[in-house]
């Protein structure tokens, strides 16, 4: 029986999570009933409960498993502190790129989390936010960055390269490489670092 | 007729719109109706109709509202571009300051606007940006910036500016005028501007 309800979980629960994260994007959070996502699915809303208990915990695992994904898909901060800078750059805006909904959820959902949800996703966001924060202060250290504040410049930066979402859209002016050329070209300057030789 | 209706709306408009504003920021347009707007202001919901045709037309209202205000509040562009720059950055960080939930709004609630709500909302938002994008092209001629694609930098500073609204609160560790220094010497650098004399 667990083992059915199991089986029948692995199948639903993608679909599940692509049409809440479809229609949380577009319509909010607050607006989508599990009745509507239900039905987007093509099952019973009776059906989402062998996946999800509520749709609270549906938005949580969307947005802790978002990041998650992140902070695995981020690449080993080794080496100079210049060329962790510049991975992490083009990491953050690839990444964020393919993933727009996800982005636009976690920014403007934070407000539907319960207290204790809220909590965890600050955490996870935070271990992020310390990544980057450690390349700055590691820059800072050595002499390459100038830096006087690393977690105010760790916002700005992430708030600077997320921004992408806002605009770019693929057949543009620019392709997502010479765009990742240019917000290292600034993010770069903006901490101090000087030019690549 | 009209008078007694026009003196109604002058008292109940800015009270629906502060409503519309609050509740739309909290719980996103498609999920707030205009009975709850009513009833948040205390009056019958067919009174609302007194002061706006439908919630589209108020939700447009409050966007363009907000960037018109933010055109008309902007400071003059005169005098050097390093110096307006700087006007630019201080400026961009205290409007929004004080303003976070039409600031939410105006990213969230873009995707709820008929096109050709959108188009002028857009309008105006280019507005702005260009008139950042001529302060940076001007840098860039008389040399004082380094600005390869000054349409992008444009874009990449505002991102920067604004994230600030998602991270800073009054009475935190740093005030708002610590922060103002922070993000100009950032954006600064960014652009390639040498350091003030």
């Amino acid at each position: 029986m667990a083992r059915t309800a199991g089986s029948h979980s692995d199948i639903t629960g993608p679909r599940v999570r692509d049409a809440a994260l479809r229609l949380f994007a577009r319509d909010g959070y607050a607006a989508v009933s599990m009745r509507r996502i239900a039905g987007e699915v093509g099952v019973q809303a009776g059906a989402l409960y062998n996946y999800t208990p509520d749709k609270q915990t549906l938005l949580f695992d969307l947005m802790r498993d978002h990041l998650i994904e992140l902070l695995a898909a981020q690449p080993q901060d080794t080496g100079d502190a210049v060329a962790a800078l510049e991975r992490f750059v083009r990491f953050h805006i690839g990444f964020h790129h393919d993933r727009p909904d996800a982005v636009f959820i976690a920014y403007m959902e934070l407000r539907n989390l319960e207290p204790e949800n809220f909590a965890a996703i600050e955490a996870l966001r935070r271990q992020y936010e310390d990544r980057l924060e450690t390349i700055l202060r590691r820059g800072a250290e050595t002499g390459v960055f100038a830096v006087p504040d690393p977690k105010i410049a760790t916002l700005a930066v992430i708030a600077m390269l997320t921004g992408v979402n806002t605009w770019f859209r693929a057949g543009g002016r620019l392709r997502l490489d010479e765009v990742q050329d240019i917000y290292w070209d600034m993010v770069r300057r903006s901490v101090g670092g000087t030019v690549a030789q």
